[in-house]
């Protein structure tokens, strides 16, 4: 339903027409140093119609904390905090309103809840995603305490354009050890950390857009400083609660972890991860990250990188056959502008979803690692 | 951690060398016809070893229920079920002992729990599968009576060798449409329906197994007559929960659904899936069916298929070097025979998830069903 | 942690000195009618400092509805509902902030979250329970209309002023028979349906204020025209549940349901609900009602009654010997007004969680009968 | 349904006549000493028709460990475990099958799952029990090692006869200070730690057996060496879940925690527990414990104590006028020796749920403090 995490959970409300959106973080732990000013830079990230990082004290979309701080730091209660819509009404569609749209949500939710709703596609709207972001963001800052994690997401495929996302390729590996969450939106509000394809991507977007049509994309994400030990067999392995986060945003059709779909090909002797000492962590690691940083659903402390497929927008300008609501054949297009492609907004919401998994997972393993210390 | 589900949910124990390993399977709908001779078949597929499907009367793996169930029909009241374990002992594994197996859960679950288990990867061992199994034989029985439900897995791909898994070719949405279990197993061990490309991954297999090394593969699965309406939006949108059952088997990286990360490049004037009024079941039906008949996270009643990435087996006779759990260097070599490829094996398996999913979203939606009836 | 419920699921928020307290709804069935009027009545019923129902026009404590309704009907979707808080800022407490008070969750919020919030007791403030009063309205405007069912709570003990609660006093069961919500009100701002008895209860707890003291009490609740069938065996027995929910309640200290602590003493040949055939609703009914309307954790169609036990508030004017939160000895009053009986505003509160454990139940019911119906 | 809690979690199978009864424990602890031994004795003392202790080694109900430990000690997975049924096949009870025995749940159940179990009430039976006392036995080890948390119950009143249980009464106090398991099995089968008491209230169940009727009790339990901080506000406050666990247990009829009922007439100036500073633990304790060791929801470091209600036994020698399933007047009366009064066997099942409310929290408080640790 609306809820996701088990110690560290967040619970979401709110579609495109409503009072306002936003959520409830319960389980966040006391003490943490927590502002607005934490929260509204991915939120900012994550807004629409940006062609560059906006400044953020004019910003649409802010946030407000409702409760379980006070003096800037956590209390340990939820955490209230909310986003007004603007556009408040039930648009009037007119004639688009006869159709359910083509790889939209209008149709499912009609069958599914019995009553359609003046948005169409209800939650499925991507402004529910703001209080994930919001709840992200204090998980990240959790997360940044307790290990200096980082989480850094970033536009590796839009239509044939790619970065090489190769787990034996070293410049694949060398990529996912450095990159920063500026470099990513230093190359433009494509954020493709190769200035290259970044270009290349770019002129995707807009070759879509000229004819009048959309295009998908592969958002990749790394996770660097994984504590060892997060993830619980055997249902809740730490990659499964990956994919679930992933796929659980809009648009979404594939997850794959470490060396993926491709390493289905690599014979076993050489996607094993062999085993070495590494004196600087005074442990072993792995010479090869196949596994993705996970292994037996468990982290190991090396990256854990993955790769979200988004398919091509389903809102175009370009007119389609297709059928109305009680069956009639009709031709539809979209008025106005409309994103030929959002896997550049995807970014900030693929690293939420990131860091509550790992918050929520770090704090059970915190209970495990004090369990153990008394029994043992 | 051990349990899956919120209606029909499933509670799994054992590794494979205690006593037995089985589950708890909540929630089944009372009244239901049900013996051990519905379970047995799938879990008879599973079963390590079989160049051909054995005799159910003369199997290893035999299930007993142990409640809920009385004069063959279920009670409403928790089935426990269990399958003996032949070997109960913990190996002397004497050399290997010393290694943490490469690309195995040996060191992450020593990491994360503290104690080091004979087995090394405890609840990752294969036998932990068992009690899904016997769990989702329910679960189909139950979605079999509901609505015809027909689940069908088979295998895509071993190494490089394999089916067209593209959702535009009509030759893959054909096989789709009629593959049967039936097919699946005729084709022989590998589980491929299409003699031509098994026998090329025979062939993958024994060149994987004459290399001392070992290959991975992909499981396809196709759910049929799905009523519309499934999945409980956001965070569990039906792709979302499938991708986390099936990111919860031992050795998978991926796990695409419908067009896939192969739509991404596809625009969305052909990516969409234009609606047309279907005469013979008196609803919107769509053209195409590159969504894998979910829609917004919810099933629009067209066939639901999705592709699972199995990496390759990482026991291997090759010997590998490596370094020992306290950082000495060495070679490690699997003694014994080793199965080259598991894809055939996983198929029963991703069955038994799919299923899982499909019956508690089912039971959730008939209680929403239920409640608009009322209110509305 | 801050969710109750699986299907019908209500998350809150806030505490005493925020921007606002407030509650998400999810799982509420779609099509159902539903504004801010439906919810506004209880909440005003739960207000502090009321000697009689002010009118609903006029208020604090107004509701607002985020999300999850269009055109004055539920889309399905999780309802956002706030309540602003008007005292924001966190008090000045002077001399009394050096006092964890005696009773109140001070001392044990601090230990446990290791940090002070300017309220003290965090979220065991009174203001915590808007956001359920807010939920049990939509899951009693449901239960009304899928089964007609009422509930109504009323004071039967203040201090040792009491109503006989004995169940096998016909005087009782026909109360319970026949109580309204109006009775209730009707009697006076102490809420005891009987007159006589109010008085006496209203002079007890002016006893105790003229006292500087305090006084506790006991709210009855009774659900007429319960479904049979409710409750889910083992663990969450309907009773189980509302006790549970119950003593979530700030100041609880007992529960007890049917013939409770007083039926100990009753022999079983007495105890027993023997069964007849009830021509009316054509169906086996039972001569008495020990049982509280529920055998084996279900609900056998009987109307459901329990009693609440509440504390003696524990502010009180009168001087306290007590000590510091650093140890040192001290006396601590309370300054101000103080409600030296809060049992009257736990009427409502009690009845939004008896409602939410109902419609949750009947959700869960719902799709079980559903399923049979299927099956069998 | 049938799991209960949150990390520290168990769920139960099996009813009277099916092959075995048994539970899956998850989250138990990695690296804690456990075998048979450990959960046998208290299944020991659950058992029916003991007139004093049995010899461990010659017992019925013998539980066998089925996975999650190696060499003695748990390895953090699941721990399956079961007890076989000795009696398996559905009883032919003749005549007494057409009735639904009085205040039992065959007709809630049947009513509930549609299905008539032979055994009538399905898992209302006593059996049900033994999955949760085996639990309870690794979750009161695990507290043992933790903080040296003592559980101990015993029957406090039988039908009237009873010891005080005034919270304001030093001796009652003193007894919660003092009271052992040996004390409490010494006292011989009634399990009343004060032997004139004991004494009486066996008296009172022979006069029960001889009228052919049965009676009620209260089992009492104190929790001794609580940590500070356990319980999650503000659904699951220590005292709800506590009630929730003993509400679920067969023929419970109420809960009372602290002063309870009786609090209600105390004024707050008698009934607030004053601070302290204790020399001896070094922190501020209450000079009384009305509040029974739990305040704002969150275990105070005092000692924790409740009363459960259990209702007379409802299967009784003694002729009842009832009806028949299908409405018919009939008179049924029980054949065989019957148990006329349980209080006694539930003294280890009481403390079974205590250990596994207390056992989870304290797992979920472990992650909080830690959590604590490193952001504040």
């Amino acid at each position: 339903m609306s809820s996701f995490g088990t110690l560290f959970k967040v619970t979401t409300y709110g579609e495109s027409h409503c009072k306002s959106v936003g959520c409830i973080v319960d389980g966040v732990p006391p003490g943490l140093e927590l502002t607005e000013d934490d929260i509204q830079p991915q939120l900012t990230r994550r807004r629409p119609g940006q062609s560059k990082l906006t400044t953020p004290r004019n910003e649409k979309d802010r946030v407000f904390i409702q409760s379980g701080t006070e003096k800037g730091k956590t209390l340990g209660t939820p955490i209230g905090m909310l986003v007004a819509n603007e556009d408040q009404r039930p648009h009037d569609y007119s004639e688009t309103d006869l159709y359910p749209r083509p790889s939209h949500a209008d149709y499912t939710y009609l069958c599914k809840y019995g009553i359609k709703a003046a948005s169409g596609g209800g939650r499925s709207s991507a402004r529910e995603t703001i209080g994930r972001v919001a709840a992200g963001a204090i998980a990240e800052k959790f997360l940044k305490k307790a290990n200096n994690v980082e989480i850094v997401a970033f536009v590796s495929q839009v239509g044939s354009v790619k970065i090489n996302r190769d787990a034996q390729d070293p410049k694949f590996i060398e990529l996912l050890n450095t990159v920063t969450r500026e470099q990513v939106d230093a190359a433009g509000p494509i954020r493709c950390p190769d200035p290259t394809v970044a270009d290349a991507m770019t002129k995707a977007v807009e070759d879509a857009r000229d004819s009048k049509d959309s295009i998908g994309g592969v958002v990749t994400c790394v996770i660097r400083n994984v504590p060892i030990g997060l993830g619980e067999p055997v249902f809740d392995k730490l990659e499964a609660q990956l994919a679930h986060a992933m796929l659980s945003l809009p648009a979404t059709k594939g997850f794959e972890i470490g060396s993926g779909f491709a390493g289905v090909e690599i014979p076993g002797s050489k996607h094993n991860d062999a085993f070495y000492f590494d004196e600087e962590t005074n442990r072993l690691r792995t010479k090869t990250n196949n596994s993705g940083g996970i292994q037996g659903g468990i982290s190991n402390g090396e990256n854990i990188y993955f790769s979200v497929a988004f398919k091509s927008v389903a809102t175009i300008s370009k007119e389609q056959a297709t059928a109305t609501y009680d069956g009639k054949k009709g031709v539809l297009a979209a008025r106005g502008r409309h994103d030929p492609n959002v896997t550049p907004r995807a970014i900030p919401i693929v690293e939420a979803m990131a860091a509550l998994v790992l918050a929520d997972n770090l704090l059970i393993q915190k209970s495990r690692d004090a369990a153990h210390a008394i029994v043992a």
